[in-house]
Formats: structure tokens, sequence, C-alpha cells
């Protein structure tokens, strides 16, 4: 039976963050979804260094995201992110940031990333090292 | 008849904005969009304090990027951000990023604004001052 | 007595904040030091919003770093700030970047704040509020 | 005779790099020091991938900022960056920021690079091809 995979990450908002109408500036947002993603990668073991050991990059080459409600300065937030399986050689992640007491969503996002291997060149396939990590944790 | 709104802004990428497998890192882009958007504004009197001085905020509500091909430290690019004529109460633009000689896409991608009041309320009409701007801009 | 007001936080190192060469930009451990900063103000009550609570704004007016080792990606570190006692009306603070097992000193640096009131003017004389703090804290 | 190397460069101050007080945040003065330093590098033959090119590094080991009066959105200001010839091996840099009528100064500050090798070591001899820069230049 197929697995859910998901964590959550709490992010507390900086003063330089902060922009000028006082709220989070939407750029700072790839950094709050990039760091649930790392620590998805530390918690499930994908982490960006175990992929480059076995010979792989894995750049980004899409994000989506949406803001339904801002985020100002000393806020603390929680980063959700959800592995969406995928039958072609790609990571897809989806995103929710909520409030502390999780009863209402700050954004929403997802992300694309693609294989590349050492000489930097999109591999097709799916590689065997993520294969195996999908069958490990039933996904 | 309906006037396309385009400018096109060239970058040059820093040291800073590249990571440890040597290409930009996918944070960046927004910035370099935003860039060109403010661009926008200065070139076609939509700028944030001309729009902060009518009495609103036009905070993005959602932001999509695709990354075709990698930036690294010295590259200039262009910017292309193209105006999308919309009958809601939003600002729509478009962009692509293309290398110098503009025979390659970099980078494709899409923003939404929202206008917010003084209050910060979501604002459901189209502001006079937008409506006149479209008018003006045969838009 | 004097008391030494001190704090530690660790910090985790992002990959976007590793550079092509694999090591840390320098410009990120200004933010490191703003989040020590930041801790030191929510422990000891001398935090940002309290201040402008206070009528007054504080800002960075000198920094000044020394990077001994390289931090790279994934890296854990200590960042150890002090606060230093002064006549004048300025915030000082002095801060160390330790590995991990506090074995060896990662960073040096120190900052210089001065307080402007609700007009961002230059305030001469130390404000009463902070007075009280420094008695509070035998500093 | 000795030549004194100095060059300008103009920034536009971004809606992103200012904070919630309405001015620049002091994290980004790096970037316009390192915008200046990196413009030198193209004019002067100084660059990053030359200096790699010829087998070395050159990390900032000292930053030293101080903030005289703020930047706001919109500015324009002035990045003068002059080389301070040194007898070690050393690449030390003296910064000004002016208001574009060059009445005023924005901050003043200075950086220490050092040379390392491939391996990431210190280089305490100056690198010959560093040498022979300075002769060319009289510097």
């Amino acid at each position: 039976m197929k697995q859910v995979l998901k964590i959550e990450k709490e992010v507390l908002i900086r003063f330089n963050e902060v922009d000028s109408m006082g709220i989070v500036w939407h750029g700072h947002y790839v950094t709050y979804f990039e760091d649930a993603r790392e620590e998805f990668g530390r918690v499930y073991d994908l982490d960006y260094l175990t992929i480059v050991k076995h010979g792989y990059y894995v750049p980004l080459v899409n994000i989506d995201f949406s803001f339904k409600s801002p985020l100002t300065y000393g806020d603390r937030a929680i980063v959700e992110i959800t592995y969406l399986p995928c039958e072609t050689a790609k990571i897809l992640f989806s995103y929710r940031i909520l409030s502390v007491d999780k009863k209402s969503v700050i954004a929403t996002g997802s992300s694309t990333q693609v294989f590349l291997d050492r000489s930097m060149d999109l591999v097709l396939y799916t590689p065997d090292f993520y294969l195996q990590w999908q069958k490990l944790h039933h996904v």
C-alpha cells in the first residue's frame, strides 16, 4: 500500500524578510519551501548530498506558488511538504504554509525537479537509487 | 486597437547568485522577474510609488516559473516582460528570459497581483486610476 | 556587579547560502549575526518590536566581520552574541561563530546600532526605556 | 609613479531591498560593494574568472562598513571603489557610497581578500600573476 510522505517545519519570520508594506516579500517563500524540502531530504534520506553521491543533480525546473494571506515580522508558521508520487524521472512536491494553529492557509505551492547527470545532461530514465528509494518508502 | 505592452531588461549574473552546482539558484529568478516588472512600471507609469500614491498596494498572489536552461556567473540575459490584459481587478504579467542573442529561452513565467486598499483589504473592483491607465495605454 | 549578557544560537547552513566555491558567501554572515541579535532580543526583552513600541528604531551604523575558516552546505555552527556595555546612546554587540564542538572559531564580528526617533532623527541621549533595561539587567 | 585605481558604479535601489522601516536593510550593502568590486574586476582585468584561471580563489576575510544616511526605494546612488596598494598577499579595497549628486556620503567601507590555492589552502606569497597585474597597472 502506498504511503504519503509528509513533514512539517516551523519557520520564524526574520526582520530582513519583511518589506516596506510590513509583510514578507514573496521571494522569501522560495526559501521557506526550500527549507522544508531540505528537511524532508534529511528525514527521508533524499537530501542533496546523498543525491550528489549517487551521481545526480536535481535542479528545480518549475515552481508555482500562491499567497493567500500575509506573514509579518516575528510570525511563526508551519511549512508542510508532501511528496507527490510520479511515474517519470522527476521529483514532485506540494507545499502548504499554515498558521501555527493550523487554522488558516497562508500559501500553497508545488515544485518539480529533474535529474541531471555529472555532465549536467538531462536524465530521461529514473535513476536506480531513486527507484530503490521509492520502493523502500512505498511511494 | 489593443496595444501589446512589453519591455526588455538586461541582467548580468552576480557571483553571489550562483550556487555550488555553478548555476543560478532558482530563487534569484524571482528577483530578475521583479527587476523587469519594476522597469516596466517606470517605463509605463505603473510603478510601485505611483500605485501607493493612488492608495493601493499590489502584492503578488501567484507566481509560476519554469527553468529551461541554466545561467552561470558572468552571463548576460534578457528578461522580457509582457502585460496581459485582464477584465478583473488584477495585474497580470508573463515573462521570458532569453539568451542575449535571443536564440534560446532560459526561463518563462507569469505573475498575478491584486489590489489592496490602505487597510490592506482586498479590493474587488478595478480602481479608477488603473482603468484610466488601461485606457491611456489601449490595453 | 555587572553581568555579561550572552546567548548562543545554532545555525544550519542552507543550500542557497553556499557559493560556487562550495563555501558560504560572506554576505550571509550578516544574516547569521542578525539571527543571533534577534534571538538575544527575544531572550532579554530587547527585541525590535519592543523598541518600536517605545518609539525608537535602532538601525545598524557599523558592522565589522572577519572570516577565519569557511562553512559549507549542511554544516551546523554556533553563533555567540555578547552585549557590550557602552556609556553613549548606542547598542553594541560582539559576535563569534564557532564550530559545533566549539573548538574552532569560524568568524568574529561586531555591530553598532544607534537610536532614531519616530521622525527618523538621531537621538543623542540614551532613551529612558533603555536606561531602565540596562539597570534591570545589571549592564 | 603610482596610479590610483578607482571606478564608480551606479546602483538603483530595488523594492525587495527596503525593510519595514522604509530604508535599505544593511545586509544589502554587502551586495552593492560586491557589485562595485566585480565591476572593478571587469574594468581592470582582475575579475573572479581570471583569478580562478590562474589557479586561485580570493575569498573575503574582512569587511567593515559604516552607514551614514539611509537609502530608500527607487533611490539611485554611486558606489565608488578604490584599490588600496598593499605589500602582502592580499587584495584591499575601500568603498564609498555617494548620493547621485555626490554631495553626501551614504556609506563607507573596506574589504580584505586573501589568496587560496586550488586545494583551498592559504597562500602566503604574492602570486606571480598578481605581481604582474600590479606592475602593469603601476600600483
